[in-house]
């Protein structure tokens, strides 16, 4: 099995290295030659809409899966065209790109989201302001990730500011949802359209980037976790999805409001390398090539933190008890992910001290 | 850290897929271009013998280390007086490459063998089959593996077959143990000089082949564990070892023997992938760079079969609750190690059913 992935970025490296135990190959596609995967797999250099990039990048593959939900939709359907199979389905990128078609897409489903209204005018957002009252979250439609391209509207004063910063492009405002907790399901469907989905993880965003993710989340209720679990199959049915769907998830008085979901293997299912019986990766790879989904209990007790802007020194990181050290190979940047530490514990007592002894070197 | 491997087999392969999270870059050495570690990393195709492809191989290397015990012994000197690090040291391979050699080691280190003789004539082999008696086994002094390279006396009339068939090099002769199971412990030395080790391992052989592996072995008191944690020190030790080592033992009586070492991974310590906090891979190459070492401490429960010749369907195996499929990327061949199987459980009692669906497919 040959498997093609758009993108050869974090994700895509912890695709093939799960990949590669179940015998597949990896060819990746991306435009920076010093990608991620790129030391450790076939990687064709180019644009995702170059067509001689992409003859190049499909020639022999089995499959072809995306790590990135930015990836353009008609770059998936030519590969489709000529007969490569490509999962998660074009669908499911056209939902996750466009907040406004997304947030539509889960209220036809019947799954709460916070309230929102498009807006492409000042008097639209004026009046959806009105409405929806403040605080509130201005965010541009498409092309936004890691809090990019998203202004907080506190008081009516920030109206003019917030579209003087974002107008012009198609925009969304949402409700400030004043959330006890964020949580994330993982859920992942086959081909054969089985699907089984991770315990809920509880996530801490800083500076809209994910900086750390407690797994299993404490205190679930099996109602709550059903209640997940429900929501995201019904996604991934109406989608025909077909591999690893991450929905972002507040819970607001013991339920839950879908606030955004991305198509692909996500960052707060990190832990599952070592927390799950089965990762999020090789479970994604077994679904696209239509193997049996692996089981998502999980091992222990694990919480992830995120490795943004530098990276500690590795030693320091590995002598701590239970710490498993992910680096992406990146260059240090402000903001950047440039890797993941898991700690697990069988005894869920033993981690707030390694957590602490690993956050005094980050 | 950019790590040079000497051999690009399944262990070279296993060793850069634990050392990619660390942030490490990996270049292999060796004379197959279609090797297992071949599409996953930089190689160099060349013999180990041959100057122009050390040169290559060497190249930007922090440290170097390899994956077989037969690499020229001469090969790693090279490198060393090139100013790079090659850990375990080539004292260790010196020990490793010669049974004899092996043997005396070990007893000169107060550690119990087999009964064994050195073997350059047919009178020496009379002699000593005299001495310490039938059934014995005849093997070749160097380059035996997987049962490679010897012959069992069970009769007198086997002596003078075994001959004709070894005979011509160093030989040595071994009394032929009945012991009441095989077992290996694998100790991790690091560059400072600390150590760890894994939890006795219980291993099944069938035609010289490992087999299977029960992980940790049952019934192991701590006297025993101790037992063989402490021979496996005096070995590191002596040899100022850095890396893992592997020491295949029988128990006899409750007591142990040593039959043979490894300098390097072992097969015997695959299961530590899911069954241990820290792999033997991971261990390894944090040793051999000088990061600190890993948790030993068993995951649950795991039995460990090897893919001998031939690959069973993935589909089938991936459906077995708890079976992890690390496949080899290598052509089938009868008595070819192509793959291995973990299989998992937090409770030992379902590992027989498990192993029992696995071993159908086989």
């Amino acid at each position: 099995m040959k498997v093609g992935v758009l993108g050869a970025g974090q994700l895509g490296r912890m695709l093939a290295l799960a990949g590669y135990p179940l015998g597949m190959r990896f060819r990746f596609l991306d435009p920076a030659s010093e990608a991620p995967a790129s030391h450790l797999a076939e990687q064709v250099v180019g644009e995702y809409e170059d067509e001689a990039a992409l003859d190049r990048f499909v020639e022999g593959l089995d499959v072809v899966t995306y790590e990135f939900e930015n990836v353009p939709v008609e770059t998936v359907r030519r590969l489709g065209s000529r007969g490569c199979s490509v999962y998660p389905p074009p669908e499911a990128l056209e939902v996750a790109q466009d907040r406004l078609v997304e947030k539509r897409f889960l209220r036809e489903l019947g799954i709460a989201t916070p309230e929102f209204a498009s807006i492409s005018t000042y008097d639209e957002l004026k009046a959806a302001v009105s409405r929806i009252g403040l605080p509130a979250v201005l965010k541009t439609g498409r092309m936004g990730y890691d809090g990019k391209g998203q202004r907080v509207l506190r008081e009516p004063g920030d109206v003019t500011e917030a579209w003087e910063s974002l107008g012009g492009r198609a925009l969304i405002l949402e409700s400030f949802v004043s959330f006890e907790r964020e949580l994330s399901v993982l859920a992942v469907r086959g081909r054969g359209g089985e699907s089984v989905c991770y315990p809920l993880v509880q996530n801490e965003h800083r500076t809209g980037i994910l900086r750390r993710s407690v797994c299993p989340a404490p205190m679930v209720t099996p109602e709550l976790q059903s209640e997940a679990e429900d929501l995201a199959r019904r996604v991934l049915d109406r989608l025909g999805y077909v591999g690893v769907l991450a929905i972002e998830l507040f819970e607001v008085e013991g339920k839950l409001l879908a606030n955004e979901m991305a198509p692909r293997v996500h960052n707060s299912g990190h832990w599952t390398l070592e927390g799950a019986e089965t990762s999020q990766f090789e479970n994604h790879l077994r679904s696209v090539v239509g193997l049996p989904l692996g089981s998502t209990a999980p091992r222990g007790y694990s919480v992830m933190l995120n490795l943004i802007g530098k990276v500690p020194d590795s030693a320091s990181v590995l002598a701590v008890p239970g710490a498993h050290l992910h680096l992406y190979g990146k260059a240090e940047r402000p903001g950047r992910k440039l890797g993941h530490i898991t700690l697990s514990a069988d005894d869920p007592q033993m981690l707030p001290s390694r957590v602490a002894l690993v956050e005094e070197l980050l």
